[in-house]
């Protein structure tokens, strides 16, 4: 069973696929799609979009997560994480890939212990459930902290 | 030249196209498309992704307008709202077609005059403005005033 983690966001979207074998959990790849902050929306989008559509053709994940988004103190970096994660789940949509919503809380305390970890503590959790991966970076090491949490929680919500 | 209106949004979003020859503005056809609530997100977001494609493949407009976006007293639902932009925007960067951001205050300027309009003046003027429309609902009335006042506003911010 692959599962593929995703980190959406405007500036920068994360992904990270892991193997599922009973209790044991490999890391298969990981990687980061950065946009041109310049560029129109339409075309960030795509690019997300066009992205998440070939890390899916080529690992064939069976199913997919990303963490759940609320509103938070900055309400415009919501809506372009919002648009993000947008053109990111129609790509998941277009290869049928049912994408399960995990909360922040549960994915930390699916990969540390508690729901109330840093972001420090997730990365260094990563190292020693993932020892193989080289993590492009924090936005892929998300990626693999949702994917980590989706492997202990079955999918469901 | 032709201007596709978009008024995006998860459950219902609403699309015209009007030509514009100068100061002459006529219809040419509108719609709106519905998601099947109970469907999964990324089936959603699909769907509206490609109802978008085959509008601008079957009417070919020279650009796109849609009303820019806020988070307002209900963030649950601009999320929402968000998400179908981020779907509906993919499609439009797909064909290579820019989409101006008009605020909603300059669109029922653009329409009826005053930024403080109501929904019923905007409708009303539609009706005049575009006096062959039959329009499809609200959702497509909203992208038929965002069309218009894009261009009255030149495409431009």
């Amino acid at each position: 069973m692959l599962i593929l983690g995703l980190d959406p966001s405007l500036t920068c979207t994360g992904w990270g696929v892991i193997r599922v074998e009973g209790p044991r959990l490999t890391h298969i790849a990981n990687g980061q799609v950065a946009t041109n902050a310049k560029a129109p929306l339409p075309e960030r989008l795509l690019h997300l979009h066009d992205a998440v559509i070939a890390v899916i053709e080529t690992y064939q994940p069976d199913r997919a997560a990303a963490e759940e988004v609320f509103v938070n103190k900055n309400p415009q970096s919501t809506l372009k994480l919002a648009h993000a994660r947008g053109a990111v789940l129609t790509a998941c949509g277009r290869m049928s890939l049912t994408v399960a919503e995990h909360s922040s809380r549960l994915v930390k305390k699916a990969v540390v212990g508690t729901g109330a970890a840093e972001k420090t503590q997730v990365q260094a959790m990563l190292k020693v459930l993932l020892p193989a991966a080289k993590i492009a970076g924090a936005d892929a090491a998300d990626a693999l902290a949702v994917a980590i949490a989706d492997a202990h929680l079955g999918g469901s919500k």
